[in-house]
This record gives C-alpha cells, structure tokens and sequence, in this order.
C-alpha cells in the first residue's frame, strides 16, 4: 500500500462498513481526501432486518448489499477487506488482517465504528447453544436451526422429543426479540401450517424471555404493554422477570424474581439480549485514557473525539455519550458529523458545536400488518405503525435493485404465506451440531475439517 | 413410522429431490397410494441455473424451493429428510439417516432417483482445490472463492501473485463449464469493473479447459464453435484437448495432446467435468445383478425397472439407458414414467411401452443475451437462443414467486451490471483454506470446529 500512503492528500481510514463508517465514507465524497474504509465483511449489513433472513423472508443479499458496489462511483473512497487487529494511536496507522494477511495503513483522520457484538453476560459458552442476531452468519445459522428443529420434530419418535424440537425460546424482549419471536409464531403458525405430516407446526411454543417487568422496554409502558398483548393473540409466551441461568444444548434455565427455578426444554434458542462494543473500544480506552461503560463502549468527548486525539472520532454502537442508545440513527447521524468535522478542519473552518443526536424515533414490528412506532411524543400501534415501519425501511434498504425484489418477498409473506428463502446450506455447520446429539439416540458426529468436506464434496449426492 | 407402515394403501417411496424424484412424487398426486419421499436437502434444486448462484445472481431460494412447500398440498405425500444409507430389495426397506437418527421406512414400490455428483476420475484430492457444481454448498463455495480472489488481490502485493488470484480455470467445457466461464467473465469485465482501486478486474484471465478437440460436444461442432467464438469475444482463453493431471492450492498441470506439459498458476478453480451416479446404483446393481456403466449408472430394462424388481424404478442421472444423457428432461420424463407405471398396475391395466425420451433439445447460456440451442434438427444462437433459454427456465422455475423475484434479478445483472447476491458468509470455510496459505505470507489456520465457532460468535464483530 506504501505508494497510495505517499498522497499528499487528507488520509482518511474509516473503520468498519456498518451505518457509521458508510455514511461517513459516502458523507466525504466531494472532500479532497482519500478514504480507506477497512471492513471485516465485503457487505454493507442492514442489521434491522436481520431477523427476516434468519426467519426465511429475505435472501442475505437483500439485507447486504457489496460495500463496493455501493461506493463504485466514489473515487476517493477505497475498500479494504480486514479484520482490524491494532490502532497504532501515536504513529496513527491501523493494522488489519485477511486470511493471514497483515497490511498497515495510516491515517491522518480515523473514524472507528466497529459496533457492537452479542453479550452473554460473561457466559460465552452460552452462545454455542443459543446464537445471537448480529451478523448474517448468525441469521443463515438460526435459519438453519429454525426450519431444522421442525424437519427432525417431524422425525422424532417421542412426544417429548417432539415437544423440545417444536419449543423455540428467544431471549431478550428488546425490537430483534420481539420481532424473532412474532416471526418464528408466524412461520409455525402460517407459514409451515400445511407442510409436515407427522407434527403440526402449530402446535409450537414461542416463548419470549426477559429479566425487564416489561417487553420493548424502551417504547414506553403503554406500547410495550399492547406489543405484548399483540404477541400473546398470535401465541408468543412472553415470560417477564425471568433470568437467564443456564443454557445447554436441550433446554434454557431460568430464575424468576421469586429466586424460583424453571426449566425450559427446548433445542432451538435465539439470543438477543445485550450487547458488548467492539474489543477496539478497549484497545483505544487503553491507548488515549478514554473511560469505558458497562457495556465496554468507549467514552467520547461531545465531538466524539478522544481525549488529546481529535483527529479519531468513535461512532455508533461502540461510541458512549450522554447513554445515546446503540441504534442506526445514532451511528448515521455521528459518522456524518465525523465526516463534517474532518471537511472543515481541511477548510481551516470553526469546528461545529458538540454532535447532536436528533431523534427520529424508534419502531418495531410484531408481525406483517402490526408494528409499534414512537416519534417524538407521538405513540402509534397496529397497521398504520406497520406501514410506517414499511415505508421507512424501503427508503433505507440501500440500492434500488434491493428495494424491488425486497418488496416482492415481502408480499410473498405478508399477502401469501409463502417464504421464498427457506433454503438451508450443509455448511450451516453450527445447526448440525446443535441438534446432532440429543439423547443416546443420537450419534455425536466429529466437527468436519475443511479435508473431510473435500471427501465429502466429491462424493455423488443422493439427491 | 411403524404406525404408517400398517396403512392399507400401496406404500411409494420416492428417493432424492431433484427432477426425477419430485416428478415422479406428483405424478402420484391423484393416485391412491401413499408417498413417501426421502430427500438429503430441504430444497429442490434446479441445477440448471446453480452457476448464476455461484456468481452473485441469483439467491440460493430463487433456484431452490422448499420441496414440503411444493409438495404441501398434495396430502398423499411426505417428504421425510435424510441420507439413505441402505436399500433392502428382499425386505423392500429403504434405510435413512438425519443427523445421526436412523429410520427405517418400507415400501411397495420404490422410486430411485438420486442423481449424481461430481466426478474427479479417480483424483478426489482435487475436489478441496477445484470444487464442482452439483449443490448449493458448492455454488456458494465458489461464490465465496471467486468474489474472494479480487478481494484477495486488491491486497496483494506482487504481480504474481495477483495474476495468481486473477486467474480463473473453469475445467469441463459442458454447459455448466461453459456458463461458468461465461459468468465469470461478465462478472470481472462488467461487474466488478468499477469497484476495486488498486487491481483492474478486468484483467482477469479465466481459462475454460476440456481434453476434448471442441467445446459443447453434444451440441455439434457448428454451435460448439460459434459458442466459442463468442467466449473468446468476451474474453475466455478457451484451451482444448488440454487434460488436466494435477491441481493444487496456487495452480493446476494439464497435459496438451502432444504430451507436452503446462502450469497454470490459479488459485480458483471451477471442476465441471464429470459426473458419476450416486452410490446407491452400485448398491442396487449389487442386489439385483444389474449392470454399471463407466459412470457408475446401473443399466435398468426398458421399462426402468430393475432385473426381477418390477417394483424398483430408477430414474434420471444415476439410470443407464441407450445413453440417454444426465439432463433434467430425462429425470423429468423417467419420473413421470414411473409414477404412471405404478398407477397402471395398480388398477391392473397393460404397462405402458418401453419408456421412450422424447428429447426437447438442449440449451446454453453464453452471456446475457447470447445463447446456443439445438432443438430437434434445428439449431439456433445468438439473442434468439437466448431468448428461448430465458422463457424456457422462466417456466421451469418452480414457483411464482421465484419467477418473479428472479426476473428481477436477471434484469438487474442483465439490463444494468450489478449483482444482488453477492454476500460471501464466514461459513465458506473452504473458500477461506482455499486462500489461506498462498506462500509462507499467510499463516495456516486450524481447521474450524464448532467450539471454536461458538467462541467467535461471542466476540463482537468489527463490522
């Protein structure tokens, strides 16, 4: 890269290809700058819908589009594929990885969003058994563990092995389990409702789990109480004050508030509560002084720079000020005021007053045709939220083509009841695992090595 | 299943989910016979077009439907997951397996179809380093592998090693090796042209091998040679009576029909040469005396039935019969065949003739707008036999929803240049070994096992 380093012009590196470091890269397209947007994914991901890939509505196309493909035409703008493993704070370069590579690029301007990954609470042995909702990785798993509990359920020989493979427990009552669980209570009930013969898919539990008194905790009492009154017409169990004490490969333990303990059994659990920043929060806390939070996000100054380093800003998910919460609108909004500052220190500008974060509300679906939105001081439920909800997330699904076939898939499920992206890979490796052993009847399979998938791949498939 | 097992109705068993075994289960639909199909995947995959999946087009839903969803209305068929592992013609049991559940399901008469895969002539080693193209797994593979490679050489730093990661070698030039190589080149000349900085991906070179003296055998040389006449216009080295001899991680050794031999540097590798049916033919040629022939097929009677085994059909790819050849309407019509076969009898009726094939014709994709066909004694090329390709799979893509979504999609890599599916998972663990020890710069990694999966799925993502 040595030779591109030589530019006399502003370096920008942009880590990450989330919603901040995206909008702040295209946010510098007129600047004379070069910018080099390193990302551990060749996608943009659109993480709010994330949970219609896991349920089979989209492809993982249609919720990610190429990060190349969408900065094409920026010809300032560079992508890089690399896992960041070093900020270098004081000789200002950044070391990342590609399968093994190792190449470091400097920065005169560094703008950090890695996000923010699932947090089990210092329980990570949990995740084997009970996924997160965070990358499109996790969404093909559960995907793969979703439609596969009911293909074995449909195969099992006794009625509690039925009823464990048929029980889906979803963990965390925040907008990705609300609307995991409205989803998976759509699929059992509707979607696959004609398709075993043995079992009927809606005869399934959907239970919701959180430790809060209340579901959607952040839309308000009044939302959240109809939410759940909605989830609980189409067959969600919402199971309140209930903690999380143990998960294992057949079933969840909880706690409830009465230190009571329950055990639920059930093969297939979704995990979507907590989050915990990007190990970078920590790596630049380390380097600059910058206090970190519970939720291992890095303390900013009202700029979103770090203490005596103004030229890194931290945005999104793994940026802490004034407790803004960890969602797209945050991360947008501070990559573009990121993009903004570095043009206009380079114009020799004032810098502009401390970011302001401007609400523009925050909603959540329950199921096709029932959202809840809060805008502002304005509460909305049902269909009218549901087409708000529409309405917003088509304008926000990046690329034209996205948006058409999105659109098509969507009436697929919402008018039909088909789903068109039910497909489920043999390399969903994780799936397999999860529901390999269950009982002695079931034989433990050794985890397969790449020289075991080349056997196996150049063996005839029976079908 | 035992319960089933008592039904008074004759018991059909229909083995794989491809062409042959779904047809042959429709067929039945009307029929007073309870159907039993036994399939390894969730989906039915239309082969025809796994090429657009591997190369970003089309999703894997948009090729593969749910086979319970196509089947669910048709209430005398199941469909049961799983991999057969043994056929007992004495016992007339057919034995599966699903994640190590094992499952015994009996039948009356039995429908085999479970096609075949890909071939290496004897060199299964080549399979990690030049996947085939016989199922989602392996499009998605190379989906992983090729988007990887201009990945890979936009951070690479000597020239041979990019030339290494910007060769592409497509070997077998069948339709499928043909479409691949054709694929590719749009995607690297067209595609790709604009997103990378430091590489020109259109300097990509992709070589189509075949040991034969022309490319489309089948297709006669006139049609083989306008195909490739128009593959060297849009850029593919098309290298005939070339044998390959060996293939590794970096390159591959063919053999000219001089004996002189040839490196090619390439670090993708496409196999679409070959194909030999799946293992339950020799089962079945074991059982009953049947014949095999070089690929492996087991030669059935006139009517597809097994020596003495009126009551087993076989079908499609895995069938040897007058050379009919491994292509979806054999499968199609044999299945048909089959299932009315079975009918016959059942009311006590004449059998039909001897199955005769009644060939449609055969067709192949060059580029967009640019096709061959030979159809009958006619043959066509160019935008006509283009025209025909697309209102002829248009119609065999099961499923509206599919047609519609995916007639979007083509309109969008063929009227405009994008891809909508270009999303490579972390799951393409073999495309990730395929790339990772390109000389002593890259460190090997271990080989993933799900416990270490689990552990990375905790760690929050940088993106």
């Amino acid at each position: 890269m040595s030779t591109k380093d030589s530019s006399r012009r502003h370096r920008v590196v942009v880590i990450g290809s989330g919603f901040g470091g995206l909008f702040a890269t295209q946010r510098l397209k007129r600047a004379a700058v070069d910018v080099t947007l390193i990302a551990r994914t060749t996608h943009h991901l659109f993480q709010p819908l994330l949970y219609q890939v896991a349920t089979g509505i989209l492809s993982e196309g249609e919720i990610a589009p190429s990060t190349r493909e969408v900065l094409a035409r920026q010809r300032n703008a560079r992508v890089l594929l690399g896992e960041v493993t070093r900020i270098d704070v004081k000789a200002r370069t950044v070391t990342h990885e590609y399968v093994g590579r190792e190449t470091v690029t400097p920065y005169d301007s560094l703008v950090v969003a890695a996000g923010a990954g699932q947090s089990y609470f210092g329980n990570d042995q949990f995740a084997r058994h009970a996924p997160g909702m965070k990358s499109i990785d996790d969404a093909l798993e559960l995907r793969g563990r979703i439609f596969g509990s009911f293909e074995l359920a449909e195969l099992a020989s006794t009625p509690a092995e039925i009823e464990r493979l048929m029980t889906f427990v979803v963990v965390g009552a925040g907008p990705t389990g609300v609307e995991m669980a409205g989803q998976i209570a759509e699929l059992a009930h509707r979607t696959l409702s004609r398709d075993f013969r043995r079992i009927d898919p809606r005869d399934a539990r959907i239970i919701l789990l959180d430790a809060a008194p209340q579901i959607l905790g952040s839309f308000g009492e009044k939302l959240g109480g109809r939410a759940r009154r909605r989830l609980e017409r189409m067959g969600v169990e919402v199971r309140l004050g209930a903690k999380v004490v143990d998960v294992d490969l057949t079933g969840i333990d909880i706690e409830h508030t009465d230190g009571t303990r329950e055990r639920i059994e059930s093969v297939c659990k979704v995990w979507a509560a907590g989050v915990s920043a990007s190990p970078l929060a920590a790596h630049l806390a380390e380097q600059t002084g910058a206090g970190l939070d519970r939720a291992g996000r890095v303390e900013v100054l009202p700029d979103l720079t770090l203490p005596d380093h103004p030229e890194i800003f931290v945005v999104g998910d793994m940026m802490a000020l004034d407790s803004l919460p960890g969602v797209a609108q945050v991360a947008i909004q501070g990559g573009r005021y990121a993009a903004d500052q570095i043009v206009r220190r380079l114009a020799g500008e004032a810098p502009q007053r401390s970011f302001r974060y401007v609400d523009k509300g925050s909603m959540a679906t329950i199921s096709r045709f029932s959202a809840v939105a809060s805008i502002g001081k304005a509460r909305f439920s049902g269909f009218f939220a549901w087409l708000l909800w529409l309405g917003i997330h088509l304008l926000y699904i990046i690329g034209f083509k996205h948006r058409i076939t999105t659109l098509l898939h969507w009436a697929i499920s919402f008018v039909g009841r088909g789903r068109a992206e039910r497909v489920v890979t043999q390399q969903q490796v994780f799936a397999r695992t999860a529901i390999e052993d269950l009982g002695d009847r079931f034989r433990p399979e050794l985890p397969r090595v790449p020289g075991d998938r080349a056997d196996e791949q150049s063996q005839p498939p029976p079908d």
